[in-house]
């Protein structure tokens, strides 16, 4: 694909309460920077058009858009619908598209979710630096994953739904029925924010004092990531999100991981005590922006 | 890679037990064929040495090698050990090294999983053909998946170990511990052809009239399953091996898969009662031996 190298790249990270937007050089540099609060689409797209040409009116010509989005999205750029919300509850989103908005600017357009551009920008500037096969999730609102291959993230037939997985849940050791409105004890509802709020009536960073709550949430979180080295081999795992800021909850997860493979993988990656290959975010609020533009710049490449 | 357009395809599918060999058109015709007993590579390895050299003497020169093999086995061919048995416990085999046996024919070499082999002949010619990306599991001695994108298989620092995925295990249920020497009761400590054998003295296919039984093999395999699509997103998932042949087990797997899923992940590929979502190999036992001759294939294209 050719395009002006001396364009500018619109990113957007798009979330559940906020949009970050941004025009970034090709290089990453950022020379305008927004915030938009997230309501309808009705309400949001004409902001983030008015920043777009504002800020393109002041700096230059945008050559490539990327953005970083909350799901369920299409993000596979074969589809007729990429760029398109699915099946979302979120009152006025399902069916609206990215490319209603940015399409109108006369350049490439980039989706991804939100966790696969954290997944890219921690590649590029953060945590992930190196990794050939990275995996980063978040265990926020709501727990996903995202798993790059030399910096490009991987899908199927739509983007990935790990957080959903069933870890190794034992009722007689512990009784809690989950949170998830469709499958109970799933990961989602057992460790994400909400769950542990439903279950101790407090944020886990709030329970740092008792380890016991930090090793179970910990060994439901490594049932993931044991997952992930089984079924993705990744070169290291990222994670964080709100619930993994917990005091202690990093180091549960390492030693449950270690535990629950009981040595079977053997590679230099997994450093004993996986303090290296289990690692948290590098860029903190930054990775979902960074990834966005690179996202776009990758649009730019081809 | 150029390559002689007119040229041979040599091909291995090597198992536990026994070395498929052949000797193929670049259309996937085999031109002679033969079967070696698995011994230790300073056995085994003379002989598929004189069966190239045999068959290509009567059919003209190899270009390609594709092989499709048990492991743990490099697959990265980025990798200066690319080919190269790690850490069997299958005497003589760590350390041996197809390009031994294979370079001084002088062609390119390409080694895959058998399992990864055996999902890219059923995407080229069976039950997997059209799936975008595929997962083939096989269910028997062992239990072990490759998912292929576009045909060409998929890996992290290595190939996937599925079968040593946690599948939700309440022994209040179901007390047995399982047979997995490292995990006890990982997916393959409790569904593989040894466990149920050792659980029940007999092979599952003799429990065909126990449907609570079918049911709770089905069920643990259906964890698979479940994590598959969550983790993968695959088109279509493929289940073999001896273990599948259980009359009933496939119609328990999709009906605890879909039972799992909750209708969590809602597209037109998860058709009702998963019927066309989830099948048995079209292939049957040329599934893996197609496979590596494609893996040739593919060393010849690039």
């Amino acid at each position: 694909m050719q395009a002006p190298t001396g364009g500018l790249i619109g990113a957007i990270e798009a979330g559940g309460t906020k949009f970050i937007c941004a025009l970034a050089q090709v290089d990453g540099t950022i020379v305008a920077r927004a915030r938009i609060d997230t309501r309808t689409p009705a309400e949001c797209f004409p902001d983030l058009a008015a920043f777009f040409h504002q800020a393109s009116a002041a700096h230059g010509p945008i050559a490539a858009f990327g953005v970083a989005s909350f799901g369920p999205i299409d993000i596979d750029p074969s589809s007729p619908d990429y760029g398109t919300f699915t099946t979302t509850p979120k009152p006025g989103w399902q069916g609206a598209r990215f490319h209603d908005v940015l399409g109108p600017f006369g350049a490439p357009i980039v989706v991804d979710t939100d966790v696969n551009g954290a997944a890219i920008g921690e590649w590029l500037a953060g945590a992930g630096q190196g990794a050939r096969t990275l995996a980063y999730t978040t265990i926020g609102t709501g727990v996903g994953t995202g798993v790059l291959r030399d910096g490009r993230s991987l899908m199927g037939f739509s983007h990935y739904e790990m957080g959903h997985i069933h870890p190794a849940h034992d009722r007689t050791l512990d009784p809690f029925n989950g949170a998830c409105p469709y499958h109970g004890d799933c990961l989602e509802g057992l460790v994400a924010g909400p769950a542990v709020i439903k279950r101790w009536g407090t944020s886990l960073d709030k329970l740092a004092d008792d380890p016991a709550k930090i090793d179970l949430i910990g060994g439901y979180i490594a049932d993931l990531a044991a997952n992930l080295v089984l079924m993705h081999m990744p070169d290291r795992l990222i994670f964080g999100g709100g619930v993994v800021k917990a005091p202690g909850l990093i180091e549960a997860v390492r030693r449950r991981t270690e535990a629950r493979l009981n040595g079977y993988v053997s590679h230099r990656l997994l450093d004993p005590g996986l303090i290296s290959y289990i690692v948290t975010p590098g860029l903190g609020d930054d990775a979902g922006i960074t990834g966005a533009i690179e996202l776009g710049r990758q649009a730019l490449i081809g």
